[in-house]
């Protein structure tokens, strides 16, 4: 490795998040007075974080250091690469710098926010630099599961990181060039300071399958069922895969209609770009399937995950306006099931077998994300000083960090680092620093962060047992009761049906009252908590349940 | 097939629930004036059902005709066949009949429930009929993932259905014999009119391999990690794995400690019965573990599904008494996440790999189902006229279908029944004849079938966006407001950092009283829904929410 000038400030290393879990990716690089920005990604709601749209990344280390900031640069389109970037733009507002097709898809996303007036897009081209401050930002060919993927040499006086982005080796991709391998031989070469690496599928054996497999995989279906309707799920972003199908539909003379707002919207952009080729008359809007038989059309949807408002949840609960599930239907979920999205998935199929539709829901996908032997590769073309697996639970990095070992590195070469983490890092070591502050950051309807932890236990408090609500009505002076206490309860019993045990509850409120006034106690944080505590254990003893029980004091 | 005497009534086969999920398995007989229903399983919740503990089936139908049922039978002791039993039990009082160590697990539900002195139980061996009514059931000797579990040959007038439980084809199993396969030849050869077949694994191909094949691997992976603390979670109910990690352990001289309350209870029945053989001071209790260094010492657990009160996740995440993970700890995952479990199980595996301990969760878990090879080998020994698929979502009954079809089977002689329907079956046909009420009754706490939509609809609107409360005082006659309106909240927003929002309702709420009082307006339901409907507005416009807006009207 190339030694480098002494001369110099470290380089500092700081994921804002990604590390936990996948999703929310977004990492800082700062080099004196210089920070750039890789991604700006959300992440979907936890099954506890009830009622949360999304979460984005805490940027308070980016607004803190505002002046620094040169600008996003972004590996590709996928949500939880750029989803953030409406809300983290309206605190920290810097360029972006991306590829055609992602600055493409972050343009809509700008539009809806009303922000494409006030915030500069540059688009780069793969194998160009842009220089920012200290830094110069190579963009590098990949292979993803959206076109226009890259990885990026970071070029900083203490040394060249390589970030893979999200990516796979796919030799004979549908769109465009294969990942640009000898690139990463020749940076390697010059001697990289560091490697983060996509750590997904970092637990898998083997290479991922190229794209290209899953076109034959559809020639095949499309010539087994020449006589069905054929509905095709898959993810809304993946381009190629809806090139595939397209392919396939018109080699087999059908139609093709694209159903499902996110899918509409990724095509429409995906098509004036030049990243999908139809030819003319092959798309037809859902209006026009009434005009064709079954044999003549494929209809590609949302719903791949079971998501309850998509278009093939809505055609499978029979809610969809335009398109009803026949026995004649062939449906090819041309995706697997995220983890936690399982048991939907399961419960959409239920419902297409129920109404006699075929379901087909293996074989007709392959993951955009590299395998052991993949990651492999990159390392040993890249040959980095460090290992830093990125992307990914703290499972797929460590087994990243396995293959680090097995790969000859040392304990001291592979950093296992935690969103937060300040690593100072140069050619004479690394080591975390400091921590600042992260976390996600709740996003619900139109609220941003004034959904926090106890809301959330609030929620979920509410979500288990109900809640159960004690009112009174007190004399302003005296303390003499006027009304109440009465009880009012919402998720707790069924009402009608609990008549006994609702009316011994208010019993028991108003012996407590009268015990009180005996007292001559009339401070209310007293009567609310007597009366609280009172009726919380009558309750856990007759029914094991704690609702939550709120007393109200209204005072005339 | 042999013709059966003509002067004959229909048997009637009522699935009461278990064919729109897995769980909650219970089946009536009916002929004349008998009724036998086989397995009374409870289901655990959906993650919509918020805050129950558990689902039982709906049994008004047994209720209504409680003088016909004879006895429940049951297959195997796993909750999904055995859970509900105290509760129907206290509704429908009948003889249990089942093998030892079935009844055994039932024994000590019955205990819980405080129902021992009250119901009869009868153990039956493998190759024993009883005769109840019209009808005779033998019980045949079948593999699980639990011992002891049985198929039913249900003889009646109108002839002889074949249920098979829960069942794998294992011809080297770890404790007993194999699945009595003359036996289902025999049977077959005396024409069976119907065969109930375990859907679980239908859409696997292949065969389930071997219980003992689990064995070699404990060997394997005892014999590396021989400096290692050892930990396997399993499923509690699974007394041949337990067998088997306690024959590695005898062989490598280790101790070995049963954590977890549910493990704990089977393990000390299944020893009580002789279902498990240990040497003596093999076993230890927790409490031991400090004088045994590591590599003397293999912790069996449960929590193999990430439950988070289940003791693998208490020790992952450092909240367990006697158990602290430690980097040299090896934890084997001798399962495989049941659908709805995978983030979970990843949670766990997250902390556990974090805590530096090495994680094995591959290759040590077989499944207790038959995959389709072993189905079509009991369709072929038993040779139905009818096929009813059972035990299993539509997606796994369905695929079962699809078998039957491979063995020429035509549509007509595939039933696919849903819970509810009233099969009318013998020799000369079967039809749905009527459907009976069937569904989930839900237990919460004490509460049983207390918690019904209502209160869940409610639980759901808590928990997406919590509530509002809107209180105000009148004065009886007048209708005059003498306090109020005031707004209470709860899981909406963080009150302290949304005053504005708060401030403006109320006023919003002040006006719209005003507004009322000029008219003359005193009706309370009026008010309440002027209120709601007013704030609701407002809430949403400003927040994209609709928490549960609660107007309470008191009166003094």
């Amino acid at each position: 490795m190339k030694k480098l000038n002494k001369d110099h400030s470290k380089l500092k290393i700081i994921p804002l998040g990604g590390l936990e879990q996948i999703g929310m990716n977004i990492t800082a690089f700062e080099y004196e007075d210089s920070i750039i920005v890789v991604d700006c990604g959300l992440a979907f709601p936890e099954d506890d974080m009830l009622g949360i749209d999304l979460c984005i990344p805490d940027v308070s280390y980016l607004k803190d250091n505002i002046d620094k900031v040169k600008g996003f640069i972004i590996t590709h389109g996928h949500e939880d690469h750029i989803g953030a970037l409406p809300y983290v733009l309206k605190e920290v507002n810097a360029p972006i710098y991306a590829t055609k097709l992602t600055i493409g898809l972050i343009d809509r996303k700008l539009e809806e926010h009303g922000l494409l007036k006030c915030v500069r897009r540059k688009v780069i081209k793969h194998g160009q630099s842009i220089n920012l401050g200290a830094f110069r930002i190579e963009f590098i060919k990949t292979n993803h599961s959206i076109a226009d993927a890259s990885a990026l040499a970071i070029y900083s006086p203490a040394g060249i990181v390589v970030h893979t982005g999200d990516f796979k080796v796919d030799y004979t991709p549908v769109f465009g060039d294969a990942i640009d391998l000898q690139r990463f031989g020749e940076i390697g070469k010059k001697g990289v300071l560091a490697l983060m690496c996509d750590s997904t599928n970092a637990e898998r054996e083997g290479f991922t399958r190229s794209e290209r497999t899953i076109g034959k995989v559809f020639d095949t279906l499309f010539g087994e069922h020449k006589r069905n309707r054929i509905i095709i799920a898959t993810f809304a972003s993946n381009v190629d895969r809806v090139q595939q199908i397209i392919n396939s539909a018109e080699k087999y003379g059908r139609k093709v209609v694209v159903e499902g707002r996110s899918m509409v919207n990724v095509i429409e952009t995906a098509t004036e770009l030049g990243y999908i080729k139809i030819t003319d008359n092959t798309l037809i809007s859902v209006d026009e399937i009434k005009n064709y038989p079954d044999e003549k059309l494929v209809i590609v949807t949302t719903g791949s995950q079971g998501e309850s408002m998509a278009a093939l949840s809505r055609m499978a609960m029979n809610m969809h306006k335009k398109v009803t599930i026949k026995p004649n239907d062939v449906i090819i979920f041309s995706s697997n099931p995220i983890p936690g999205n399982e048991k939907s998935v399961s419960r959409i199929i239920d419902e297409l077998e129920e109404k006699g539709a075929e379901v087909i829901f293996q074989d007709a996908h392959v993951s955009g994300h590299a395998c052991r032997e993949e990651i492999k590769l990159i390392y040993s073309l890249v040959k980095p000083k460090y290992s830093i697996p990125a992307h990914g639970e703290y499972r797929h990095r460590h087994a990243q960090a396995t293959i680090a070992e097995e790969l000859g590195y040392d304990h001291d070469h592979i950093l296992m680092l935690h969103s937060g983490d300040v690593l100072e890092i140069d050619d004479d070591g690394a080591k975390v620093a400091k921590h600042v502050p992260t976390g996600a950051i709740y996003v619900d309807g139109l609220g941003v962060g004034d959904v926090g932890n106890i809301v959330l236990r609030d929620r979920q408090h509410l979500a288990e047992d109900g809640i159960v609500i004690i009112v009174l009505t007190m004399q302003r002076g005296t303390g003499q009761v006027l009304a109440g206490p009465d009880i009012v309860s919402r998720g707790f019993v069924y009402v009608r049906e609990s008549d006994a045990l609702l009316e011994d509850s208010t019993e028991i409120l108003q012996d407590q009252m009268d015990e009180l006034s005996e007292k001559g106690i009339t401070d209310w944080s007293k009567i609310k908590s007597t009366l609280r505590d009172s009726l919380s254990d009558y309750l856990w003893k007759k029914t094991k349940r704690r609702p939550m029980i709120l007393p109200i004091i209204m005072e005339v």
